[in-house]
């Protein structure tokens, strides 16, 4: 499979919780530190938008456990992005290295909200979408 | 609608990050916490499975994201339980005080391995769903 | 010992870590949240400073962790606060229940920032000192 | 200032609050974060370390906060350590990039738990202190 962004990190201790496996809530982080450092590489900053009243805000998360990930363990987070109405929709991916065991699988659909109300989109993130044909 | 189980809490403050909203990935922690009090309430301890051998985990995940909660927001946290195969299906609400608006839907797979096996299930949970009826 | 504010709360599971045990930045966590419900009690928002240019930054900290909280475990989270030049001091302990071991004692130095620019201290929070004789 | 070990990392949009700055919890993430990679690197796992019945367990935190940390901000953990009794002490000071303003500096007490007793030490924590000569 063919991805748009690919992220490198390492599982932190504090990830873990007492059945000695990452506490699922984190994946949820992982894929949001991806998204947002895919964003970072193409010039767009997060937290610069909240500052312009731009809020990309997650609407719907959906999300397959495969292999749990571990302490120690190095992981690969992957996505892909295109646009379903007003939705940003997010797939990502995290395999597990070296064995690149999938590890998760989920699908996150964004919108963005403009001073408040629901937009339709914002030109920097759809220019982002044009790029990527 | 009506529900098994009802937590009342609290949004902390550092549960909220740049954008003065409560992080996603945070719900799915609420989540958990009702879970894990649901089944307190019931005399099973998260911790003793796992002592025991036994570990509930997360398969699948579907969030639905509705109104924000934001710092100072009590919430009340709702849960059913139904056994779909070997899978405990929890439907999780979380619900904002006092106007009761719907701040997140979310349905949660779990499934129990068992010394690291995948299980059909374990009795202490069966019976749970027994007492249900 | 005499405590300005108290406050009961409960362990969640995902707080613990690989060893079974809270790890030990939650009860910095633990200590924030305090903080904030005194705050809260007095009339006073941390959001609400914030939107008004003031914050309250966490200058240091000072904690000597004792007894560990477990899952399961209650505890009572308890404070003081006095002045020192620019900065509030808050103590705070918390004990695990209900046998009362002392489970964390803490010192933790606030300043506020006005603006961008650290203050000598904001009236709301210099009242709320004045309240305490 | 020469430090035994360093470890860059950049800040996760998730790991800042409300007021758009890193929580300061967030810090003694990052300090534990750096002592595992610092022990992983001399090949002692603290999962591992559990999993034989022993557990490094923190007594004692200071931390002076300095300049705080936002969202895009890269970062780099340093740490040294030595022994006093049964303590191994880390200085860990954490510095922004590519300024190497002074973040944090923070000294973090450990003691090792060996099947729930206090130690003076294991021996191949000690060992470390001995190639540092």
């Amino acid at each position: 499979m063919q991805y748009r962004f690919t992220l490198r990190q390492k599982v932190r201790d504090y990830e873990c919780d007492l059945q000695g496996i990452v506490n699922n809530a984190n994946y949820q982080h992982f894929c949001e530190h991806a998204r947002h450092e895919f964003l970072h590489a193409q010039g767009i900053s997060f937290a610069d938008l909240h500052a312009r009243g731009i809020d990309a805000v997650v609407a719907r998360v959906t999300m397959s456990f495969k292999t749990p990930l571990r302490s120690g363990d190095e992981y690969l987070s992957c996505l892909n992005v295109s646009k379903v109405g007003p939705k940003y929709v997010f797939r990502q991916d995290i395999y597990r290295l070296p064995d690149h065991a999938l590890s998760l699988r989920a699908t996150i659909d964004n919108v963005c909200v403009v001073n408040g109300t629901l937009s339709m989109g914002v030109p920097e993130l759809d220019a982002l979408l044009e790029n990527e044909k």
